[in-house]
């Protein structure tokens, strides 16, 4: 369901990883009236965030997170389980924890046991680029921002995310982890797969003309269908990783979708095909 | 390859089918000289094209084409066959016959015969709309504009051909028009295909709470990944249709490499699913 808006007092914000969205957090939170308070391992990323005016301070020190009312944990998701534990010491008990990982099960299933005060989060935003120097105000305007109570997590944590990130201007909708985790397994992480394994296929063609005229002749048709699945290989391969389960039962519809479309042509069967093609041009612009 | 510049001298053209591809060769061809004559089974689209002086002249007529020293015959696919029949007792013996058909193996084979001083040729450009109304200048500059020659074809269609299109400010290329229909099926037919049943895919999710978010959460990603596979069915139809065998050829290479990203991931073999993704990274440039 989305979240309705809230009005939100002034609070100490703290980030754990000053990169494209935990600077981005900042740049858009600070003006808001909130106190911003950053960690970087980069000593010289939190100069850089300070001189910009993006954080009230920062530090390479947790300890630094001992003042805030809440933090975003904004590290990769291979770095939270680690962060968490080293984080969790310097936490006051009253401390409301959240994160930004495009996966939630296995992120809620690691944080919560350690730290009750917690929310999942995922912000739907992001750029090919990443670092502080690619963060920038308005990242998350309009954009949806999902959040995973669970059974256990407390009033006052999905309160002061909700309102936090609702003041950014984002569509805030909440669910399940695992309800979260299928739905990004079809819209975000199938066609990571999808569209690598067209640049793949492609690079079986054994006539070096063929491959050459296919370079010469590509427009925009492949280079949309083609981008997601030639971006950073790190993310791909977390999606796979973080989410492997969703993601098999998503690849393995999809496989047998196109194992149909292949039966079509093969048995001419242009009325099914056709029929096909009109449900998915019909259907497209329910997700966008 | 790439064919170089040439001078052209005023010609009479002929355009069969004054829809997004005939109309915009009208709009770039006349202001270089060129008499256009066009025509339109609709004698609405006649009036509008003389009306916006798109054409110097136009006809639901065949016999308007008995002027012109070359035609462009820029009706869809299914229409090929039955409007050249119709057309080639108009010609004059020495007249230049093209088409602008996207698929060129069965379309040569269908003219070549009927025609010998035809080249068959296929503008690697068009917009989400159809129709003139929707035909502009320009809609041709910097794309790919493929001639298939053959071993008949006579050298003066293909200089002829060449020295209009190149007008165009086209990158022009050559080649036979069995390597275009296979070089075409791996980067315009083949992704159709792959980006229709990632949409039908989705439609497979039983969970309508899941399949609800899918919706909601899908942002750029999906919205690339699904646009060649959401478009006109007719098209998509037209593909599989006239492209039959190359595109099963390249269907059946995709749902293997599927088939490997689907089991790499099943059996946690990160490090060969990070090397595939790395390597489609560092390919899809080539192909841009």
């Amino acid at each position: 369901m989305q979240v309705g808006s809230m009005q939100v007092g002034a609070m100490k914000v703290g980030i754990v990883g000053l990169g494209l969205i935990g600077g981005s957090l900042a740049i858009d939170l600070r003006p808001l009236g909130h106190t911003i308070l950053g960690v970087s391992r980069n000593p010289k990323t939190c100069q850089a965030a300070i001189d910009r005016g993006i954080v009230d301070d920062a530090s390479s020190d947790l300890k630094l997170m001992s003042a805030a009312d809440v933090v975003f944990l904004c590290v990769p998701l291979s770095a939270i389980a680690a962060t968490t534990e080293q984080l969790i010491p310097h936490l006051l008990p009253t401390t409301v924890l959240t994160d930004v990982g495009s996966v939630k099960t296995t992120v809620v299933e690691t944080i919560a046991p350690l730290w009750p005060n917690f929310i999942g989060g995922h912000p739907m935003a992001g750029t090919a680029d990443s670092g502080l120097d690619a963060a920038f105000s308005g990242l998350f305007t309009d954009k949806a921002y999902v959040l995973t109570p669970i059974e256990t997590t407390p009033p006052i944590a999905l309160e002061t995310v909700t309102s936090l990130v609702r003041s950014l201007q984002c569509r805030v909708y909440q669910c399940h982890p695992a309800e979260h985790d299928r739905a990004v397994a079809w819209i975000s992480h199938l066609p990571v797969m999808v569209s690598a394994s067209l640049i793949a296929a492609c690079l079986t063609e054994t006539d070096p003309t063929v491959l050459d005229l296919a370079q010469k002749f590509a427009s925009s048709g492949f280079r949309d269908t083609s981008r997601v699945g030639g971006g950073n290989p790190e993310l791909g391969l977390m999606m796979a990783t973080y989410n492997r389960e969703a993601l098999l039962r998503s690849l393995q519809a999809y496989q047998q979708q196109l194992g149909q479309v292949i039966q079509q042509i093969e048995q001419k069967d242009w009325a099914t095909l056709e029929s096909e093609l009109t449900q998915t041009q019909q259907i497209r612009p329910q997700f966008l």
